[in-house]
C-alpha cells in the first residue's frame, strides 16, 4: 500500500476512536467537552499516534493493542497546544487557520480543556491497562509504555522545553541551549510515540533503545526542517531558532546529518517492515511546507 | 497516639518524601522546580494526602507502599490550585497569606508548573508500580488506585467542578447543580485519597464502594462547612454557595446529615482502628476556622 494511503487510513481510525472516546454522558460541564473536541478535531496530522501505531506494528505486525496510547499521545500533544497559545505564553489568536480555543471558549476554559485532555490521556491509558491485561506481561508492558509518555511528556521532557522556550528571550542562548530545548519541546513526544509503540509491539530492551535513538534524530531534524521553512516563508518569528542562530546552510546541513543518522538507525531492521516509517522520515525532512 | 500527634508526624514523612521527589539535577529547566516548589510547601494541611495513607492504613495496618500516591494526590490538589488562582480563573493575588504562584513566577510559568505537577503525579504513581509491582497482584491494585484518582481527578471529576464552578455567575444554578459542583470540585479528590487508599491497604471492593460512599459524605459536609465559616466571617464571597442559596440554618442542618452519615459508614469497621479517621472527620465538620 502506498504511504498516502497508509496514512489516510491509519489517520480515519485515530478520528474514529477520538470520537468514541470522547463521547459522553450530557452533564453540567458538557461545556469542556465541546472546547476539548474544538482543539482535538482541527485538521491536526496525527503524526504522533501514527509513529506510536506504526512503531507498534513493525514489531508484532498489528497496532490493535496500541490505539488508547495513540489517542493519549494526541491529547497530550492537543493540550500542549491549547495551553502555549494561551496570551501569557505564545498568545496566538489562530493555529491552522482557525481561532485558537481561548479565543472561541476563553482563557479559563482553556485552561480547563488543557488541563482535562492531559488528565484524560492518563485515565485513558490506565483505564486500558486495568481493563485489558490479562497476564502479568501485559501489565509490564502497558505500565512501562505510560512510563515512557509520563517522563516524555513532563518536566524531565517536553513541560522542560516548554520552560526554555519561554525564557528564550531573556536569558542568553547558545546551540547546546537550543538543542535541549528542541530535544525536548519536539523530540520527546516523537520518542515517546515511537518507544511506546516499540514496547506495545513486544520489542526487545535493545530495539527499544535504538528506537529511541532514531526518535531523537527524527525530532531533532523535523524541528530544525520547521524553521528552515519558517525562515524561507519569511514568517515573522520573535524566537530565536537554530536557522537564525547558526543560518540556513549550517541549519540544512544538520537536518541532513541528523536524518541520516536516523535513516541509518531505522535501517537495522532489515528483517521488518520499515518501509512506512523510513517513507514517513523522507517525507518529513524532505517536505517543502 | 493523639490525633494531632500522629497528623504532625504524618505530615512530615509526606513533607520529606515530596522534597525527595522534587530532588533534580540543574538543568535549564531549572525555574520551573522553583515554581512547583513555591506552591508545594506553602503550608497546605496535607489532608488528602494523610487520608490516603490513613485510609490504607486502616485496612493493611501500614502505609509504606501507598506514599507515592499520596504525594501524587498532593501534587494535584497543588496544580489546581495554581491554575485555579490565574488570573483568567479566580484572579487571586494571595492564598495561604503569601502571593500566588503567577504574582511570583509570572503566568506563563505558573500554567506550566500546573501542568508539570499534573503529568509528575502520574509520572510518580507509573513509576512506582512498575518498579515495585512484583507479582500480579501488586500491578492490579497499583494500576487500580491510578484509575481511581485518574477518574476523580478529570473531567468527570474535579476539572468537571471546575468547570461547573467557573459558569456558576452565569446560569441559572439550583441546589442540585451546587451539589454537583461539590461533588465534583471538592468531593472527588477526597474519595480519590480514601478510595485509592483503601484499595493499596487490600480492601474488599464492598468495603471500597463503603468508603467512597463515606468520602463523598466527609467532601460534601466539608464544602459546605467551608461556606459557612466564609459567610460568619463575612469574606468577600463572589460565588453562589450552598449556605448563601439555601441560608445558614439549612446549610447547618445538611452538614450535620451528612457529617451523621459519614460516620455512620466508618463505624461498619468495628473491628479496625478506625479512630483516626473518625476523629478526623469531627474535627473537619466542627473546626470554627
Amino acid at each position: 500500500m502506498s504511504m498516502e494511503l497508509t496514512m489516510k487510513e491509519t489517520i480515519e481510525v485515530i478520528d474514529k476512536e477520538l470520537e468514541k472516546l470522547l463521547e459522553h454522558e450530557k452533564k453540567y460541564q458538557d461545556i469542556v467537552f465541546d472546547s476539548i473536541n474544538y482543539s482535538l478535531f482541527t485538521g491536526g496530522k496525527r503524526l504522533r499516534p501514527i509513529l506510536l501505531l506504526k512503531s507498534c506494528e513493525m514489531f508484532s505486525g498489528s497496532y490493535e493493542n496500541a490505539i488508547p496510547f495513540a489517542l493519549a499521545i494526541e491529547m497530550i500533544h492537543t493540550y500542549s497546544l491549547i495551553h502555549d497559545d494561551l496570551p501569557a505564553m505564545d498568545d496566538d489568536d489562530f493555529r491552522r487557520g482557525k481561532l485558537t480555543n481561548h479565543k472561541v471558549y476563553g482563557e479559563a476554559m482553556a485552561i480547563l480543556a488543557g488541563d482535562g485532555l492531559l488528565n484524560l490521556a492518563f485515565e485513558t491509558m490506565i483505564k486500558y491497562t486495568i481493563d485489558n491485561s490479562n497476564i502479568m506481561e501485559d501489565y509490564i508492558r502497558n505500565t512501562k509504555a505510560i512510563g515512557e509518555i509520563a517522563k516524555y511528556s513532563g518536566v524531565y521532557g517536553m513541560i522542560g522545553g516548554q520552560v526554555l522556550d519561554l525564557m528564550s528571550n531573556d536569558v542568553a542562548m547558545d546551540e547546546d541551549k537550543i538543542l535541549f530545548m528542541y530535544e525536548n519541546k519536539t523530540a520527546a513526544l516523537i520518542q515517546a510515540s515511537l518507544v511506546s509503540g516499540a514496547i506495545l509491539g513486544g520489542a526487545k530492551d535493545e530495539e527499544v533503545e535504538n528506537i529511541r535513538e532514531f526518535g531523537l534524530n527524527l525530532g531533532l531534524a523535523f524541528q530544525i526542517k520547521d524553521d528552515i521553512l519558517d525562515e524561507e516563508e519569511d514568517k515573522e518569528i520573535n524566537k530565536l531558532t537554530y536557522a537564525t542562530y547558526k543560518g540556513l546552510e549550517a541549519a540544512e546541513n544538520k537536518v541532513e546529518e541528523l536524518s541520516k543518522k536516523a535513516i541509518e538507525l531505522l535501517s537495522k531492521y532489515e528483517d521488518k517492515d520499515i518501509d512506512f516509517l523510513g517513507e514517513l522520515t523522507r517525507e518529513l525532512i524532505y517536505r517543502s511546507h
